[in-house]
């Protein structure tokens, strides 16, 4: 039987960012990647909005979304791999209350060299053709909704096309002699003694025990290493060898609405912002339901990340629920955009986020020779480029990750026991 | 239908402590207790080893333990209800490296009051009749098991009646017109908005919600407040809800052997290290697993708390395996104490401990209009009447809780949000 020198345990684009910069880092080693689907990045990585900023206060946050962006921008770029990035950027809808919160976190950040550009809220109307003032609005009062009063326009940040991103590192990782097994489930992580002596029922506890594989729907997969990185899905991989990862899973769901009226075609193909040719990615005030474009598709996509009391639960196959696109999304986007009065959703899917519960900020992390490398909590594609070179020192046994653009980011940042993480200020 | 100020999920001896606290505080407030079991204390709380000890490093730990038990000396001795508590003390074995870094804990200890007793490896060897040297035993160095050079006696520390503390807590509770419901197992959490509108499907996430209560299996339960107390069955409760609490199960097993010949007899019996005329609580070197004498019952009992691949599992009927004794427990205790040659169990049991995964101590918070209490990692028995006294705190809204002998403690510090632990030094 072989042995392989790491196995990663998930082709979503987390996985296969492992994988190809640990194959690169690791030319000689024996790397197989298996997934329970038939093809990559066809779990949670599949249900992304897909959008990106590298528009952050924390420094984790910017170091690991700015250098996979760049990263990404060079794919497309220099390596001439079509990744579809689109610059649409992020714009903000505030409340005077949020604005005032926010102004310090902003003026911080730009004396810091990043760029925004700061709307009046008769630039939005005018520009938007929406409505920011719902102080007579009845019903918006009964639903808490409030009024905008500035709008603030991040420039980098955008749309990327998920799938072209899954292929390249798949394609990258193949070319590199790394293998894929698809269709291949991992059920259970192995766990053995380092010195076994042949007694039923080892490891005992006297003994010293580490995870020697998995055994998967297609037989046991033995490796020197494994490497968790399958989402939603770490923690009952996990809880079954009782290794805690902080990870829980949250249902996400997106509604497209084609934009068949003038009034939607005007608002998705907007050019007052960016170069893009469509709307930014925009974010209402507070409970913060968002619209984002998909121009290639002559659609505007109405979401929102719901906390409590949405379940933690990780479910094969999560369904969107027609009320919470009735009285939930559309409710409160229809308010601020007119333009969607009386629009059903076209199409919807949902998705889970793979929630790190201590400060939602990715994990990478060996215990008892497991690896973990998760917990992207709904920003995994942003920052996969970073977290698979994070992911790939640890391997290495490195103190330093080398991102890309050579940013040295040091590894136990983003583990557990000498965790450092800057906490966000700029929350949406 | 009734609304209760506060509903108690579980009548464990959290649970009770909790309710009788709660209610002692606020005499007019209806509080309500249920409980799956038909009886008090049925759950893991009936699993526990029923030992405790108010020796430790960490600031936490010693103002949870010291004060409770202080309070239990106070229901037996002043309020003359029999607790059983049973002065045994706490003997751990250490092998040279343990001795060497404990030696500063303990000296740090000594020098704030705390008492121990210090025995040479030949003290131990002829109180005991143990072995101390395995050096020669193939089989011991197979194991990688420890030589024992020090013993060091916690005389604060012993054997205590859990169902007896249970009953006093219950009774109270009662007497000051608590009500308790068994065979009511909480199947749901309540959530319901603060405004309802009368739209199916409410809570919208535009809507401000709250727990409303618990919906059980004998019935819908309304409260103003629900405190979830429900040991390993908490996080199940929460995660439904979306809230994190860090609490998984791991099972626990205890294995009693008779003392029939006459060496065990002699070993359980010991008067050479205390007056409770029994052998104290007893740890050889790690792996540390330990001997609990029940004197009770003729018996020693035999446990280990196993970690790594131990499962994070809750469930209803943990079984204790037959190969944990037989290549684990026995195993080495045999090595050290060879009074143990040839013995069987002659009963076993297996619990849960409810364990806090962030860091090993109890969690006392309130979220979205839930209070929960638990993560007492194993010392919840010893713990029980300061987690109690904290609880009620946290739904007085107070600052500070005042543990019984005056002594104050801030709530937040067993909260998420401002956490503040300190770490414990001395771990078995």
């Amino acid at each position: 039987m072989v042995e392989y020198d790491a196995v990663i345990v998930g082709a979503g684009v987390l996985g296969l960012a492992t994988a190809y910069h640990l194959k690169s880092r690791n030319p000689e080693s024996n790397v197989l990647v298996i997934d329970k689907f038939g093809a990559a990045g066809q779990g949670s990585t599949a249900k992304s909005a897909a959008a990106f900023r590298c528009f952050f206060h924390s420094r984790t946050n910017f170091a690991l979304s700015d250098s996979s962006v760049e990263f990404y921008k060079h794919i497309q770029n220099d390596l001439e791999f079509d990744l579809k990035l689109r610059w649409t950027g992020y714009l903000w809808l505030f409340d005077e209350d949020e604005y005032c919160k926010m102004l310090p976190v902003l003026k911080d950040l730009a004396s810091k060299g990043l760029q925004y550009v700061e709307y009046e809220e008769s630039d939005l109307v005018k520009k938007l053709d929406m409505r920011t003032d719902l102080t007579d609005d009845e019903e918006a009062q009964l639903m808490g909704l409030r009024n905008v009063r500035k709008g603030i326009l991040i420039p980098k940040a955008g749309l990327i096309d998920v799938d072209s991103l899954v292929k390249f590192y798949e394609s990258e990782f193949m070319k590199l002699r790394g293998k894929i097994q698809y269709n291949t489930e991992a059920m259970e992580v192995i766990v053995e003694s380092r010195q076994p002596l042949g007694i039923p029922g080892e490891p005992f506890f006297w003994q010293d025990a580490t995870v020697a594989g998995v055994k998967t729907n297609r037989g046991l997969v033995k490796a020197k290493k494994t490497i968790i990185v399958a989402g939603p899905w770490i923690a009952k991989l996990l809880d079954s060898i009782g290794v805690e990862c902080f990870i829980k899973a949250k249902k996400r769901q997106v509604f497209s609405v084609k934009a068949k009226t003038e009034a939607l075609k005007k608002l998705l193909f907007t050019k007052e912002f960016t170069d893009a040719g469509c709307l930014p990615f925009t974010i209402p005030p507070t409970p913060s339901a968002y619209i984002r474009p998909a121009p290639e598709e002559d659609a505007l996509w109405l979401a929102y990340a719901d906390d409590f009391p949405r379940a933690f639960k990780a479910e094969d196959n999560p369904e969107p629920e027609e009320n919470f696109y009735k009285y939930g999304l559309y409710q409160v986007i229809v308010k601020y955009f007119p333009q969607f009065t009386g629009c059903q959703p076209f199409s919807a899917f949902a998705g889970l986020y793979e929630i790190n519960t201590i400060d939602h900020q990715p994990l990478i992390f060996e215990e008892n020779g497991i690896m973990v490398v998760g917990g992207a909590s709904g920003s995994g594609i942003m920052k996969a480029d970073a977290i698979g070179r994070i992911a790939a020192a640890l391997y290495k046994d490195e103190e330093y990750a080398l991102l890309y653009g050579d940013r040295k980011f040091k590894v136990s940042d983003l583990g557990l026991k000498d965790r450092n993480i800057e906490h966000e200020k700029l929350v949406i």
